[in-house]
C-alpha cells in the first residue's frame, strides 16, 4: 500500500507499506549476495539505515545448506536482516548467463517458502538487441506467467516486471497490462545493459513509456540502477525504488563510486571524502590495506555515497529544487546529459505532473532547464488564454524582476499610450500584468543568454503576436503618445483569472462592478469583489487565486461539468464540510485536467458546492491510490 | 616563496615557503575574530588540517587586553596557532564603518610587533559604485602606502592588495605595479559586495584583470571568497588563497554551507550530510540544542563543507578535470553561471594557460564546455596550420570516435576519388587525419547536440571551407569516383605535424623519403624516419609527437630563434645533459608562445642543442619563480 507525501516532477516520496515494516521512497535496496556478506545485513540496517535489501532467491535455491537454512529458518533470521527483503527470481542469471534451471511455479512457490516480503516473477529479460517480434512475443510470456504468480502469491507481494527493449510502444503497453494484474511493485527490467552501455536517452524513453502505463498507487523500481551519479534524475522520472550490486562489485576492483563518476583507487590523486568510512584514512593507508580491509572500505564509502545522495534528494523533493539537482547531477557524464536533454520530447507528459506553482523559486542551470514543463504550461497558457489588455503591443527587454516593480513609470506611460507592455524574458513574451506570477516572477537567469534561449525566444515572441493579432507592435520608445485612461490592477486581476482558470471561468467570476481590495504594507492586490461578493483572493508568493465559495458557485452555475470539480462520495461530505481533507478513497470522480496544486472545486455527486481547495494529486492518480490527502480543503471558505 | 606542483586550467598546486610551514594551496584560511573561539584556531589545525588562519591585527590593536597579550606573548602563542597566521589591517572595517582609528604606518609596525607570518597593508578598499577618478586616486594611494609597508616590512611577509572597483583595465594597471614590488602575496580586494550582490560575471572581469597584471610567483588570494559553491571556480582562474568568516555568521544564523548553497536550518527539510559535525544528529537533534551548541555544529559542518570541497579541487587538479568540476559547480546559482559564460571573453588569455594535452577526456558538461580554452585553440591552429591533403573536401556526420577506427572503409572511398574527409564535430571541422590528436579523440560529448553549438559549428566550417579553398565541398555520398593513390599515414604524420609545430616547423623536419615504423599491436605510427633519421615519435595517449634530438636539430637550423627553444645558463647544461630536469632559476629565455606540455628544444646561449623535453610551464611563469621544474627533459632523446 503506497501513500504520496510530498512531489516534485514525477518523484515522489511515498510511505509504502509491507508486511516487514513501512518503507520511505525514494530507497534503495543494497544487493546482498547470500554467499558473500561483505557488509552485514544488520550493519545496512542499523548503520546505514536501509529499510530493505534484495537477495537473489535463485542462488539460495541452487545451493542446498542456504536452501535449507531459508526454508527453516525463513530468509530474515538467515540473513539476520530486520526490515524488508525483496527477492529476485533468476531472471538476470538467465540473462548472464543464457537460462535458468527452474521454472516460474518453482520459483514464486520457492519465495514464498522462505518469507520473502516481496518476490519476483521470472520474467523473461527483453535484451536491447532483440528483433521487436522477440521482444513482443517475450512480454506475452513474461505477462502470463505475471498473472499466474497473482493467483498464487498468496500474503507476498509479486514484483511484476515491466519489459519491452527499448520498444518504448511495447513498454507501455507492457505497463498498461502490468497496472490491471495484482501485482504490488513494477520494476522495470532489461535496462542493466542500457546502462552500462551509457544510453541514458533511451533509457528515459524506457522510463518514461513505462511510466505512462503504470498504475500511479505503485512503486517504480529500477532494477539494477544504484550509481550516486544516476539517482537524482531517476528520481525525478518517477522512479521510486532503486538497487545496487555495485557498492561491493566496484569496491572489490577497488573503485570508488561518487556523484560524479566512478574512480579507480589507482588513478585517484587524493581523497576527498568525508564520510564515515574515509574519514581518518588517505589514499596510501588504503592502498596498503590487506584486500578483504580494503574492500570493506571502499564497500562502505560506496553505501555512504547511496544514502547521503538519497537524502540529498529526498531533501530536494521537500524543498521542491529536484530539477535543479537531476539536471546538474546529469552533467557528470555527456551520456547522461543526453538522458537529460532527451526529456523535451516528453514536455506534454511532464506538463501533466507539474505543479501550478512552487514555494521555491526556478534556478536556471542551463540551456537544458528550458525544457522544464514549467516553461511549456506558460507558452501554452499564454497563447491559449491570454487577452490583450490593449490592441497595440510595446516591447521591453529589460530583465530586472518583478518587472512591474522596476518598469512602473515606464509601464505607465506604455499604457497611457494605449499599448500593452510585452516584456522579452526567457520564458518568451510576457505581458506586464502576468509578471507576478509563478514562474515569472519566481525565477532566477544568468543575465548572458546564450543563443539557443535567443532563437526560442524570437520564435516565441513571433507566435505570440501572430496569434494575439496586435494592430502594431513596437519598441516601447516607439510608441506614439497618447492619452488613454486605465487601471492596472483591473487588467493583472483578468489576466491572471484567465492564465490561471481559462477565458470561460473568468467570465463567469467577473461579472458586474469590480472592486479590488489592496494590502495596506504592499499596495497589491488581495481581494477581488464582484457585484459585492469575494469572489477570489490573490497569494502574495505565487502571485495566482484562491478561490472563494462565492467564486466557486459562480463556475459551477456557469461552466459546464467537470470543469475544476473534484466530486465526493455522500459520506465524505460532511467532514469535509468540518475542514478535513479529502482523501482519495471518497473522490468518486474529477476532471482530468486538474495539475498538482490547481485550485479545485469539491462538490458532492448532484454537483452541489462543497468546498474549495487545492489538489494535491491529478485524477489518475487519485484513482489508483487507496489512501492519501487528494484535495487540501479550504476550511469555510478562509484561506489556505 | 612559491613553487608550482602541479596546474590545469589557470589553478595550480603550490608549495607556498613561509617562515611558519609550508602552505599547500589552494588553501583557504578560516577567519579567527580573537574576541570569539568559535572552533579553537588549534582545532581549526589538528582537526580541519587548516594550515593557515587569518585574523583581524586591527581589532587586537583596539583592544587593550588583546593588544598588550599579542605583544608580549605573540600571536601564535595568544590564538595557540601552530601554523602560519595572516592578519588583515582595518580595510574591511573602514568599508564597513567608513573609516579606521590607524595610519598604514601603524598597522604595519604592530603587525610586526605580534609576529604575524603575513601583514596586510591598511589599503583603500574601492567600491563598486565609486567613480573611475575616485579609484583611480585611491589606487594611487594604495600604491604608496604599498610601497612604505615592503620598505619597513622586515621579515614579516606583506599582502599587497589589487584594488580598482569594476574597472578592469584600473584593476590590470595596479596589478601590474603590485607585481613590481616587493610584495609577497597578491590579494584581490573591495570584491566582498560583489560577492554580496551575486554579480559574478564582473567578478570574473576582475580577477581575469589582476591575473593579466600580476607576478606568476606569488600567490593570488581572493578577499572575502569562502562559499563551497564557488572555490573550484576561483581556483580555476588562478586564486590560490581564500578566506572565510561565513563558516561562523552563517553558523550563527542557523544557515548550512553546501557546495550548492547555503540553507536556513528552518529551511531544511531532511538532514542530508554525512560529516563528522552532522553524523548522528537530525535537523530536530540540531534544533533542540542551546544557541551556542548549535552554532558549533553548523560552523564546523561548513568547515567541513570547505576543507571536503578543497580537497576535491586538489583532487581535480591532479587529474585534470577542474574545468568539469567548475561548470558543475557554477550551475549551482545561475548568476555563478553568468560568470562561467563570461569566460568565453578571455580566451585568449586562457588559452596561454592551456595545457597542449591532458591524461583524461574533455567532458563535455553543456553549452558552456565549448567556451574553454581547448576547443578555442583547436579552431585557431586548424586554420592557421592545416593544409588540405586533396584539393576537394567531402563532409561526413558520423559520431563514432576515433573516427579513422569507424569509418575506415568510407575514409578510403573518399580518398581514393580525391577528397578529404572532413567531420562535422562538436569542434567544427575535423580532417579525418586529425582525428587522433587532443582533444578531438579524446573527448565525449552528448548525442543530442544543441541549437548554439549546430550554429556554432555550421559557421566554423564555413570559415573553414572559405580558409582552405576547396574546389569543390560535398557531402560524403556526392563523390564523383576515382582512383586516386595515397598514404593514409603519410597524410596524418604531416598533418599532425602542421598542427603542433606548424607549417615552417614542419617544413623543416619533413626532408627527403619519410619512413614509419608502425606499431606491430595497433597498427598505428610510431615513429617518423626522415632521410634516415628518426625525427619524431607518435604518443598513443594524445595523438601528438615527441620531438627527436635528430628533428630538434633540423627545426634549430632552418627556424630561427627563439621559436620552439627553452635557454638554459651554461651552468645548467651538464646537469640537463645527464638527463636531469631544467628548473626556473636556471632558463635565460624562451619562446613566449610555448604553452604547457608543449614540446621544447633546451639549448645553451648561443643556441646549441642540447636536449628535448616538456614545458610545464610557460615564460611569464619561469621568470617570475626562483624554484620548480620548467621544463621536463628527456634524457638522451628517450621517450618521457
Amino acid at each position: 500500500m503506497l501513500e504520496i507525501v510530498k512531489r516534485d516532477g514525477l518523484a515522489r516520496l511515498c510511505k509504502f507499506e509491507t508486511r516487514s515494516g513501512v518503507l520511505r521512497t525514494p530507497a534503495l535496496l543494497p544487493v546482498v549476495n547470500p554467499k558473500i556478506l561483505l557488509v552485514t545485513p544488520k550493519e545496512l540496517h542499523n548503520e546505514f539505515g536501509f529499510g530493505a535489501i534484495i537477495t537473489n532467491s535463485y542462488i539460495i535455491k541452487n545451493d542446498t545448506n542456504l536452501k535449507n537454512r531459508a526454508q527453516t529458518e525463513g530468509l530474515h533470521k538467515m540473513l539476520d536482516f530486520p526490515g524488508i527483503i525483496m527477492t529476485d527470481s533468476g531472471t538476470f542469471q538467465s540473462h548472464m548467463y543464457g537460462e535458468v534451471k527452474a521454472t516460474n511455479d518453482e520459483m514464486i512457490e520457492f519465495q514464498k517458502s522462505i518469507g520473502t516480503d516481496i518476490g519476483t516473477v521470472l520474467d523473461i529479460f527483453t535484451e536491447p538487441y532483440w528483433t521487436r517480434g522477440e521482444v513482443a512475443e517475450s512480454i506475452s510470456e513474461t505477462l502470463e506467467r505475471t498473472q499466474h504468480a497473482c493467483d498464487i502469491k498468496g500474503d507476498m507481494m509479486i514484483n511484476g516486471v515491466v519489459q519491452g527493449s527499448i520498444y518504448s510502444d511495447l513498454r507501455e503497453d507492457c505497463a498498461r497490462k502490468m497496472a490491471t494484474m495484482n501485482v504490488d511493485v513494477h520494476p522495470i527490467g532489461g535496462t542493466v545493459p542500457l546502462m552500462e552501455q551509457y544510453r541514458y536517452a533511451e533509457l528515459v524513453d524506457i522510463i518514461i513509456a513505462s511510466k505512462k502505463g503504470l498504475a500511479a498507487g505503485r512503486p517504480v523500481h529500477l532494477f539494477g540502477a544504484g550509481h550516486p551519479m544516476l539517482l537524482a534524475f531517476a528520481t525525478l522520472l518517477g522512479c521510486d525504488l532503486f538497487d545496487s550490486a555495485s557498492y561491493a562489485k566496484f569496491a572489490r576492483d577497488d573503485r570508488f563510486m561518487f556523484t560524479d563518476g566512478t574512480f579507480r583507487l589507482s588513478d585517484m590523486q587524493f581523497l576527498d571524502c568525508n564520510c564515515p568510512a574515509c574519514r581518518g584514512n588517505t589514499l596510501e593507508s588504503i592502498k596498503r590495506m590487506d584486500k578483504k580491509s580494503r574492500e570493506n572500505v571502499i564497500a562502505r564509502h560506496n553505501l555512504y555515497q547511496i544514502t547521503s545522495e538519497l537524502a540529498l534528494i529526498r531533501r530536494c523533493i521537500e524543498e521542491e529544487r529536484l530539477w535543479e539537482l537531476a539536471e546538474i547531477r546529469c552533467r557528470a557524464h555527456p551520456s547522461l546529459l543526453d538522458g537529460l536533454r532527451r526529456l523535451k520530447f516528453y514536455r506534454d507528459y511532464l506538463e501533466c505532473k507539474e505543479p501550478i506553482s512552487r514555494d521555491r523559486a526556478v534556478f536556471y542551470t542551463g540551456g537544458e532547464s528550458r525544457a522544464r514543463p514549467t516553461f511549456y504550461r506558460y507558452t501554452k497558457r499564454l497563447l491559449e488564454r491570454y487577452v490583450p489588455s490593449f490592441q497595440r503591443a510595446a516591447v521591453f527587454t529589460g530583465n530586472k524582476k518583478p518587472y512591474s516593480k522596476h518598469y512602473t513609470s515606464d509601464f505607465n506611460r506604455v499604457r497611457t499610450a494605449g499599448y500593452t507592455p510585452i516584456i522579452v524574458s526567457p520564458f518568451g513574451p510576457v505581458p506586464a500584468e502576468l509578471d507576478e506570477i509563478y514562474p515569472i516572477a519566481q525565477s532566477l537567469f544568468p543575465d548572458i543568454v546564450d543563443q539557443e534561449t535567443n532563437e526560442d525566444v524570437k520564435q516565441m515572441m513571433d507566435s505570440f503576436f501572430e496569434r494575439m493579432k496586435f494592430e502594431e507592435v513596437v519598441d516601447e520608445n516607439e510608441i506614439k503618445a497618447g492619452n488613454v485612461e486605465y487601471d492596472a490592477n483591473q487588467i493583472r486581476v483578468r489576466a491572471t483569472a484567465r492564465y490561471q482558470f481559462g477565458i470561460e471561468a473568468t467570465n463567469a467570476l467577473f461579472r458586474g462592478k469590480i472592486d479590488l481590495v489592496l494590502s495596506r504594507k504592499t499596495g497589491k492586490v488581495r481581494n477581488v469583489i464582484s457585484d459585492g461578493e469575494h469572489i477570489l483572493s490573490m497569494r502574495a508568493n505565487d502571485g495566482f487565486y484562491t478561490l472563494r465559495p462565492e467564486g466557486a458557485e459562480r463556475i459551477i452555475e456557469l461552466v459546464p461539468y467537470p470543469k475544476f470539480r473534484v466530486v465526493v462520495v455522500d459520506d465524505a461530505v460532511p467532514y469535509i464540510l468540518q475542514g478535513r481533507n479529502a482523501f482519495c478513497q471518497f473522490v468518486a470522480d474529477m476532471d482530468p485536467d486538474i495539475r498538482p496544486m490547481e485550485e479545485v472545486i469539491v462538490v458532492d455527486k448532484d454537483d452541489n458546492f462543497v468546498a474549495t481547495g487545492r489538489a494535491i494529486l491529478t485524477w489518475d492518480e487519485i484513482r489508483s491510490f487507496r489512501r492519501g490527502v487528494a484535495v487540501k480543503i479550504r476550511s469555510g471558505g478562509s484561506e489556505v
